[in-house]
């Protein structure tokens, strides 16, 4: 998994009739420090994140394997929001 | 999923059986200010989009998952057609 | 999908079983304005197509959704011929 | 499969459900001389790796071929601890 | 698929029950003209390559289609050793 900063939202009213109802952030990719990178992700939300909120996101079929995106068209999901990581003894990242 | 804009479109006559009657069209990718990138993908079209709109592309097996794709060796589908999204608290893109 | 163009082939005797009878292509990836990239992939050859010729390929599970690659240990497939397209109303690519 | 040294752990107290129970590792990627990359992914533990220790890990839909993972929104598993490799004859790592 | 060269054996005693047995081969990726590039994988060898063999490598859910690793938790399998390519109607190489 890979982990994003929500910065906000998208809003798509035209989709596939199996994307009605799904929730899509827009995330900033973040490096292993918490450091914004120049990549972003359009992932939809199955586990209520906010904006602002550090999150952890699953790309490819793995994005379909929650209740919420099972089978649709979605290759990226917030599956988990991020209270805190350590690097080499340290904390990066705390909630 | 990532964002792209609709650029224009691509004919292949000769196909392999299952992509007949699919419409190509080729996206330039855009970052999360909606600046063009180098990047560029061939996706097939489930919802319609036109000629300079900005789209949401899923990609790999979820490119497979709308009822147009399903089983074909598609590997990108243009699954929405983008009004507005924003980034910390700021509108980058409208329609 | 992606763009490239046949530059050759790619001769392999010993292989998995499942392989046998594929032809395998060597493809130079091209950019959208169809100059080559320094990229390039070995894809099996779905749909007949030459030496010189521009063609799509799928990649990853997409690629064995063809009937000749159903199954296979194959990750690429070109599943069609380019004829044409255009970028921004101008024809970047005419057979 | 890539490398990686696990670097750390990650918390994330609200998470999809199927990933209940699952331990989270921070892994650095290394390159194929164990020199650090600016790489990294986050991913779930099968085979009790501990920090600091160099493993090997298998991405998207192989991430959910443990039993540990199997079916659930997981796109990354430490598959294996890695003990030796060598490169053109040379030991390059040795736990 | 991409093309590698076998540069050695990776070691791993603990690792997931499904992948008991498996001999993983540690491979430089090398570009279309048969130069080294600084990328690696780790694959499983389905084929029986030895090392300095330049030989070609399936990636993803299309490394679970060889008889030795159905529904395991590998993402890369060497599935040809390669004879020979050209491009542009000049050898690349030959083995």
């Amino acid at each position: 998994m890979q982990l994003g900063r929500v910065t906000g939202t998208l809003v798509a009213t035209r989709k596939d009739p199996k994307m009605e109802g799904m929730k899509f952030l827009v995330l900033r990719q973040v490096d292993i420090d918490n450091e914004d990178t120049a990549g972003y992700v359009v992932a939809v939300d199955a586990v209520g994140a906010g904006v602002g909120e550090v999150v952890m996101y699953a790309s490819g079929s793995s994005a379909r394997q929650t209740e919420l995106t099972n089978n649709r068209p979605c290759d990226a999901v917030v599956m988990a929001i991020v209270d805190e990581w350590d690097v080499d003894g340290e904390t990066r990242f705390r909630k």
